[in-house]
């Protein structure tokens, strides 16, 4: 098992795209019950698939399997809970920590997330100019919940 | 993707058992929801992760990914739907076709099923005297629903 430890932000401003290279692609689920998600992840090269456990403060049990990039996109086409969440996702280094940033797309557009992964719950990090409202933890913004309820339903 | 085709049928009496060995595995699942199950399955050696679509007639789509054990135990001790579902598995070949015949055990103890996987659908075979009744398709034997709705609470 792996063990993931997050803090997640809203994005504010444009500065972050100085430069920034995203890459797209689609994830669905196969559970999104937060007890125990199954996700899909497909970037057209590589293929996904992701069992969390329940998120306790900013931790939560992780194993990730790769698996055909093809299996990957027939599940997404063909079994996945819809919508499917489509996005792009930017790396940033700030301060010797490297940031993801996620732009969504379909039917969560106008959503920009950025997270940073610690080594330890607590570890001190320098948040960068555009990170906004900390939102680790808050159920609404989990991919699994925005699959369900996206954010221009919001 | 893969397909399985396969005829399931109850067990009556105890001729089968003649000479046949068992492998003890538990299973349980992350999804039980008949558009897309996940089940997890460890045998103490190999663990394995797998998604089902839905069935139509008896064929249902099928991806099976090799796992670690340890990671198929602890996702079954810590992540998956209870109770899970624990069982005796034996092959015994039948004029030219292997046959699975699962013994339950624990909430399900008592019943006895056997399967045998077809080339396609409609493929002929000759049933063993201990097949009864056929049970393909019946919603009640998946053991996605044996792991919601246990044989003993029938």
């Amino acid at each position: 098992m792996g063990r993931e430890i997050e803090r997640k932000f809203l994005v504010s401003g444009d500065a972050w795209r100085q430069g920034a290279k995203g890459a797209s692609f689609r994830q669905g689920y196969l559970s999104s019950a937060p007890e125990r998600t199954v996700r899909v992840r497909s970037d057209g090269l590589k293929g996904y698939l992701t069992v969390k456990g329940r998120t306790n403060g900013a931790s939560r049990d992780e194993y990730e399997y790769e698996i055909p990039s093809a299996q990957a996109a027939e599940m997404l086409d063909r079994l996945c809970e819809r919508p499917l969440i489509e996005k792009t996702r930017y790396q940033i280094s700030f301060a010797g920590f490297t940031w993801e940033i996620d732009e969504f797309g379909g039917e969560n557009h106008g959503l920009i997330v950025a997270e940073v992964e610690l080594a330890s719950e607590g570890q001190m990090i320098a948040l960068p100019p555009w990170a906004g409202r900390e939102i680790t933890g808050d159920p609404r913004y989990y991919n699994s919940t925005l699959a369900q309820r996206p954010y221009r339903s919001w």
